[in-house]
């Protein structure tokens, strides 16, 4: 991760005539240098003490703006708050069913599935979607000493 | 798909002192000899003749019956309504983005990908989602004869 992504973004935005405001940056910033996919709140939280005076509204505005530039991709699953991550180099995530938190992996991308599928249906084949869910670490860890309810049945669908 | 499935059901739900009404028996017959993945709606429209007085709950309500017992299983995309397949041997699925209708196909479960994931991850892997979505043979030659917008644009999330 590093200040040549923000760079890029800043330049961006400037060709195309937008501010570069302290909030945007700092956003930009926080996502161009985290691995833990936030979510709007927390991309919120961690800058309240930089930014008193930003309302939740301001983070959601500039993460559409830094969406809709090609930045940053929003990442749903099930019925839980959209996680956003720096765009960067093809990988697919694993999920936890327990806390939602999302940890990428690298491996080669299952094109020769969607080749197969396409012969097999007849259908313009487009995309596929290939996402693991289990439970991290620290959820797994919670349950051993008893401070979770067994996250096997999950509570985040 | 044969009866096979269908007295399958039937011997389960006797089993369980669950009463196989003619509209519940006509919903298993549906589904164990159907390919098309149907949405609720679709099985209440093709049993209307049949049953004229058979209500859109009578129908939801034995759907969710059916999936309690484990014979069928709920199939969820995007926004749109659930789709419903007998439960059958392990497949994958192809989805049109355009109008939602699904295919099966074969393919071996991607079970090396899960024991990957969970050594670079360090999580509990418990299960993957793997879908490929593209635009049926039906959408492609509707756009085609221009009957519709270019479904590649999808209208369907």
């Amino acid at each position: 991760m590093d200040q040549h992504r923000v760079m890029e973004g800043v330049k961006s935005f400037k060709k195309n005539g937008i501010r570069i405001t302290p909030q945007r940056m700092a956003i930009m910033e926080y996502l161009a240098t985290t691995e833990s996919h936030p979510t709007a709140d927390e991309i919120f939280k961690s800058l309240t003490n930089k930014f008193p005076n930003m309302s939740n509204g301001t983070v959601y505005n500039n993460l559409k703006c830094l969406k809709k530039y090609g930045f940053i991709k929003e990442l749903s699953f099930g019925q839980s708050s959209s996680r956003y991550e720096w765009k960067t180099s093809f990988h697919y995530h694993v999920i936890c069913t327990s806390c939602g938190k999302m940890r990428d992996f690298n491996y080669p991308e299952l094109k020769e599935v969607e080749q197969f599928a396409k012969i097999k249906s007849g259908f313009e084949v487009s995309r596929h979607l290939f996402e693991i869910h289990g439970i991290c670490p620290d959820c797994h860890n919670k349950t051993q000493n008893g401070e979770m309810d067994d996250p096997l049945l999950p509570t985040f669908y």
